[in-house]
């Protein structure tokens, strides 16, 4: 930790800053410049970090030298985690592809939903029972029904199943039917769910809020590994800017960045990420090149008739050819599919 | 409802985006333009709000004519509201200030800074029992204890007491001892937080999140009235924009949009807005001058040792002279303090 | 400057780092910690803010000290700098109002409207000849027609002119006949712009750009405080962010925060920043409640006949009443109309 | 155009707003909804566009039907541009890439670096000899010496130069020594520049604003195809967002987004985009698999006594590497390097 004074501290001031630090049983090491004072704070971070140094009078500016996360951080592992997901690996050599409806709709709806996803290369299903509407007069999903159809999807198909858990009180009912859990973009810091999820036994794929940063989204998902469940997804799934031409702004530079900083596997939904049906292969074509380790998209067979999103679901021979082209890329950046 | 078709769109698209429409109960207008066809759709708009109209081959966009929120709006009730916190009102002629530390910490910590606060001008205590914190290792507040002391704090000091719910688990319990509950801006789109809030008597202060649109805001609320629970008090507490001297952009503009578009009072909350202590009495003025109905400052009586947050939290005497100095703008806008 | 190495840093990419600063003429202060090792450089901050230190292996961060601006520092003269344009100064006690059309128009339009602004207590004129304008297709200004008509009405009112130049080749032209030269938001980077008006010996009011830091607009004032003219405004008139509801997002945080760090007066433009007529004035009274030293705002008699922004000009009676209401809000914050 | 009017718009306020128009010399079709009138406004569109529609009393929205943008839309031309620099063309099959110093430094810096560029695989020579820095205290480049040394490596190396203007006032001397004018991002609304740049027989790469919508791109853009000059190239460089721990934040969806807007081709700037380095060939393998139509990137034998931007700036060994992985990703996406 690393303080600097403002200009022109006193030396009462200053006195005080080190006496606290030293009351909290840390070092430190004061260099005078011209202006201002650096102090260098020498001792365990954590203790300090939760310290509000910078409301003592006198301080203009604190830097962590080391990063807050732990866990999740590259070198915790030093090598790279494969999180399974039933028992499909994601986070190696080969990419997963996860691919379903917005929302689970109707039997119907899902099981041939399902079918398509698993034929057109996909390995594990996706489709919300449970679905956060900006609006409450629009379809909520189909709830514990829901779960039951992607219940009766998988043992159609054999495709593992990921869906979103939304609240605590909701957490046992979606754990016994799902295989991953997936924490959704408004609840990334919805912090009571994200303990109890790190209490599952269950793999989590954890989405990046709308305005998170990277380290926000680090942050959260070290919630999750805290509390023991280290079989953790991170998902780039779009941020909000000033654009409008696009419903988000992808960011695919979290890619790379995320893969230096943990061993957490990566996920990118190109889906919600553009927001547009048209452009969503290509997404996912550089999403792959960026280094994505598996990628979630949305199907459906008739868009125009879907309860949510229907404007940006691929069709099914959409979604077969977003197949074929992501082979191609991923075979030239050493991955397969 | 407006839907605007691409150029080039093709007779067979055009008939078969008006057929869709007509099964779905809807009339439509349609008016050719040189490249583009122009189709008004008629009929009750929350039909066709939920359909993906976009996913219609041919369609360009889609323009709504109404707006997506009802109970909230200025309109439904033609008059502002003014929302009861214990016997404080919150939104009619009188500003209402709230205040009180981050967190409760200890039971004297939080009855003395009651104390400051109510013979400061405080009419609402607040202070966090449940505390949303970005990482794990730091504070996450007192929970029940919290909740014991601050009704011990409401009972020395008659102050109503505002706290925040984090989960719908946590609800009866808090709601036992709060008096307004708070919904954070981390949890603004939790919608199952925001249903169970919206079935509680109690009134609920939700604050706007961090990359929430004032569209957004509104429509959070909106789940809350759709349940019931009219007694909403708006919060602006800063958004997150590429500025990095102040924590966040406390967004001022956001008052005169919602006093506009809605009947609920609207609160600022300065003290997160820009995050730092000695810009919080002039950002606490200029709310007040944008219309605010009620302001909540952080106020401890030793922000260097404070638990969470004391580098933006208000001295005693600071806390005193905002208020003096708030009286004076609330009157020469037309309000008292 | 403090620099912060990697994980893992070797010896030989530690001694290359501190050798690269020795060479440079500066010394260093090395401190081991258990991961990193934080390297502290003593010297002028000037010598080594330009050398790309992080570009040597071995570097994971590097925090300066002392912050890039001096001339423009409120610390370089250590009080309010007042400003003034013909004889009205900018920066005192008094609040400074500028109003007018957003372009010149026509001699009867610009006389009749400057006339209206000076009897409604504006003390300064405003009003474009040359328009930056987003598409080509639009009114771009009366261009040197516009200027007469600007020195016409100066004329006719005794009010000084304040417009906005747009280029290097037209700086000599617009400094013939304004009191204050305009540079636009657009242009705030426009760094050969900046360093011409430095070398003039009008003032100049520098607007902030749309997704400028205020430690950007810090930056580009420096420029032109570096080439000898020390006469600057800053003008605070919103940023982008991903609201739509209003046309910008006026940024009132930076009020506080830039009379904080700089001696330079800051003017506030509300019509731009929220761009909606009937908050403007409202916004206006936010503004002098933060300490804006002086308001911009539009004025037309005619706002639907506009060549440009009709939609967010007050008519005359708007004016009138938004000076009244700012001389009550600017006396209760100490200040005079 | 689509007017939409406020709830509860008088019968003499819709009068007026319709007489309006019939003055225009445009023609209105009126549909009455229950709360809201909807006027559909017949004729050409950009007669009506620059009217200040939204000032007329009654209105609440008012909705283009038609883009602003026309010799840039991809319908103006019905199929892709090939822009030549020198005799390289881009926007066809094959990927140019253009490489080079951020800065032009020395005889022996630029003619070295020239040869490392072409050895490598580029085809296209960047470097700085104007150069626009947020700092007045910082290099601001060689100037007219920058470009006589950059035509000399043109003369050793083959490789046409592309080359920065930042003011009117240096385009002739600029265009003497160029291939390719290219206008940075903090002159991307410079529109004084972009009708000189338009004036001139040089190709033009015209990069993204930091803050600038992809619309605001092409309207730009449309600027300098307005004065007759088609040869422009658009580059994406990343847009300012609140996440910090990249430079920028590159924006990948505007490479599909542009590609089905306009018929120009799209350069992509993963160097400044990410800002850094070990990222850079990441981003460029994802730009060119979201479609670019070009690379440009920064590479410097000696990043660490760079005179600017050292940091993100790839050694020789990594910009061989770059083109040695692109050419791959070219391949799976059907194109060439």
């Amino acid at each position: 930790m690393i303080i600097i004074t403002k200009p022109g501290v006193t030396d009462a001031q200053l006195e005080h800053i080190v006496d606290r630090i030293h009351e909290w049983g840390l070092k430190t090491e004061v260099s005078r410049g011209e202006l201002r004072v650096v102090i260098g704070v020498i001792g365990p971070e954590d203790v300090i970090r939760e310290k509000p140094i910078a409301a003592i009078p006198g301080v203009e500016s604190v830097t962590p030298v080391l990063k807050a996360y732990k866990l999740v951080a590259y070198e915790f592992r030093g090598m790279r985690s494969v999180v399974k997901v039933g028992d499909v690996p994601v986070g190696g050599e080969a990419l997963a592809i996860m691919a379903g409806p917005c929302s689970v709709e109707s039997r119907e709806q899902i099981l041939s939903i399902a079918k398509i996803a698993r034929d057109g290369g996909a390995k594990i299903l996706r489709g919300g029972a449970f679905k956060p509407r900006t609006s409450p007069y629009t379809f909520q999903g189909l709830g514990k029904l829901g779960l039951e159809l992607l219940a009766e999807a998988r043992q159609e198909t054999g495709l593992p199943v990921i869906t979103e858990v939304m609240d605590t009180k909701d957490l046992d009912m979606v754990a016994e039917y799902a295989d991953c859990l997936q924490v959704g973009a408004r609840n990334m810091q919805n912090f009571s769910l994200l303990k109890e999820v790190g209490r599952s036994r269950l793999p989590v794929m954890l989405k990046r809020g709308m305005s998170a940063t990277i380290k926000d989204l680090l942050m959260s998902a070290e919630y999750i590994l805290s509390e023991g469940n280290f079989n953790v997804l991170l998902c780039e799934r779009g941020i909000r800017t000033f654009e409008t031409m696009t419903r988000n702004t992808l960011d695919l530079n979290a890619i790379p960045v995320l893969k230096a900083e943990t061993h957490l596997p990566v996920v990118v939904d190109p889906t919600h990420g553009i927001g547009l049906r048209e452009h969503v292969t290509t997404m996912a074509l550089a999403s792959v090149a960026a280094g994505a380790d598996a990628l979630m998209v949305e199907v459906h067979n008739s868009p125009e008739l879907a309860k949510s999103d229907g404007e940006q679901a691929l069709l099914p021979a959409e979604f077969n050819d977003l197949v074929q082209r992501v082979r191609a890329v991923a075979q030239a950046v050493g991955r397969s599919v």
